[in-house]
């Protein structure tokens, strides 16, 4: 486990949310963060499908911590803004959230992420998000 | 309780997930719905504040249910798209989230909402979003 | 005319493209900036209303100097990003861009636009921006 | 020249705006549409700069017909909505949008658009679209 892996997972294991989610931090690498989230019906929208909250959730983490892993060490990450595109019902037993940085700046960082099934076949989400560094 | 508020309830108590974060439907219009949700540490992020996946979540949740008051009784509905800015971190015991419908079209309907404290004068969070029934 | 309207003025007058729109700075307020614009064929879709990018534009526009008419003197302004939602065909002969700042922060501003016909009663389009000041 | 491009052509050249931008219609794929524009001081904002309207105009429009070719032939397209972001000022003798179709469902397309320099190198906004058929 890398020094880059430690700092985002340590941060990520103080967020009550995605404990609650039980999302899990596949891996970072210097621009690309990867969650994932297995189906439980407490995840659920009516049709008991994934809710649009839950993929938008763990995609904006990834986004905003694809952001921090290009920002110093002693930097925090906060969203700006975000933009989600609902491509299809997410209905899979595992979904993957996948958050790049398209640009890193002085003061801000452009993500794209998207959320897939667990093959990476199904895109059922597509995210652009502006996160700010403090 | 009347019809509408009824047809509401009945669907959102379908969504596991809103029954996660322990989220309440608070109020049903034509064109608006409230819906709450009461401060624990599962819907924090690193910092302790509110989630930002929390607060799109309801407020996404809020947006979806007033387009549906606005649509024929047999209709679904689903969230296209939306865009979510951040105005400050969600720090509060409550978050209040209102959604409006904008234009309620024959295929889509926009909306907008706002996340706010119990008493409505801080806004942590503003959305426009796209339905469509179905 | 007063200061603040004149320091809007002078940057607007020097956007070559609000010339080529023909677009008029309408009022400035601390806050929200006025900007309209003239039907003419130069500025039409494949059906002859306004087009989406004409709207865009002063709208855009109108967000970006109602953001800096909150800003300091010397700073000048810059659009982080923005999503817009077309409500109905822009079919007038004249349009009105209003942008508001919904909140001013030290480096960010968000603000909200609208776009209408020239009585204000039909709305055409709505904007969510971000805007950044240097 | 095929009839996927006379098709788009023919509908290209009823934008009495895309003329008054001087934009040309560059190519035509299933999905994919390109569109260049020349910078002249008449599309600048006021550091000379192409004006993100001119960005968001020609990439709109770039994202609308790429969806068209998705299409059956007697359909029209219009834009829902769309968020863009601005990656770094348009400095640039020409801009070069190119339209992707993302998911072409019955109703909705959902698509991105990216607009760079004539080389293709330099990212200067990226954009997320949802259009509908008519």
């Amino acid at each position: 486990m890398d020094n880059l892996f430690q700092r985002i997972q340590s941060s990520f294991e103080k967020q009550g949310f995605m404990n609650t989610l039980d999302a899990q931090l596949q891996s970072v690498s210097p621009g690309t963060v990867v969650i994932s989230c297995s189906y439980h019906p407490g995840l659920t929208q009516q049709h008991g499908f994934f809710h649009a909250g839950v993929l938008t959730s763990i995609v904006d983490t990834a986004c905003g911590y694809a952001a921090l892993t290009m920002m110093p060490e002693e930097k925090e990450v906060l969203s700006v803004e975000f933009k989600i595109n609902m491509m299809r019902p997410a209905q899979s037993s595992q979904i993957i959230a996948t958050g790049k940085v398209l640009k890193s700046g002085k003061t801000l960082t452009i993500c794209e992420g998207i959320v897939t099934d667990e093959t990476g076949e199904q895109v059922f989400a597509k995210m652009m998000a502006t996160m700010i560094g403090r």
